[in-house]
């Protein structure tokens, strides 16, 4: 089915395109982690980098400042000293983790299923030639 | 709220990592795209290029060796001259559906309140300072 074909109410005449930028978001792991990690919390910066395994400073705070500007974030700066900074999910940005989380529980739930699959595949004996 | 106190079946004592493997292939924009351009159709390899606009060949094949190898995906041969590749959703990606569905979804119903989101971030005068 082509995405124009879904029922989505800017997706008509196949002009899928802002669907598509707004996925382009919410299709990144990152920022996937961290909307699931300000799931019903206000949290600081060092403590998100802390919970999200892997991230880098930068991507981090690329990540939040892309959420930000996507109206999913809120960020609050306390002037303490030096100043902290925490961020929180918007009222648009908690409307998000419905499907996130959904998305998040299947991994959960078919994380044995996929381990089999890659084990198959991997055992198989795949020839290294380009293939489409 | 830590992913790990989400209720998730394997993600308890702490240990996320294999869920997040898993969400490292879903929140992945490219992996939305062909699961959805899959919905209850089997597609040529050339038709799902076509589809999806931006994506390169070699992402693509990427990509799909990725969804196959979880699982996700069926490729099949057709004896052909010269051989036509097509691909369909298993039954385990046919699962994956839903979640994705609603994510797609979500984009579309959301797709204004995150433009006039951008719109209000762009016109504030941001100092072009490293922040984080």
């Amino acid at each position: 089915m082509l995405l124009s074909q879904l029922e989505l109410p800017s997706c008509q005449n196949g002009a899928c395109v802002e669907v598509k930028d707004v996925l382009n978001r919410v299709g990144d792991k990152w920022s996937l982690y961290v909307v699931v990690n300000l799931y019903g919390e206000e949290v600081r910066f060092n403590e998100l980098k802390r919970r999200i395994e892997g991230i880098s400073q930068r991507m981090l705070t690329l990540t939040l400042r892309g959420l930000e500007r996507d109206g999913l974030v809120k960020r609050t700066v306390f002037p303490t000293n030096p100043p902290s900074v925490s961020y929180a999910l918007t009222e648009l940005g908690q409307t998000l983790l419905e499907p996130v989380l959904a998305l998040v529980k299947w991994a959960g739930i078919h994380r044995a299923g996929v381990e089999q699959a890659r084990n198959r595949f991997d055992a198989r004996v795949e020839p290294e030639v380009t293939r489409k």
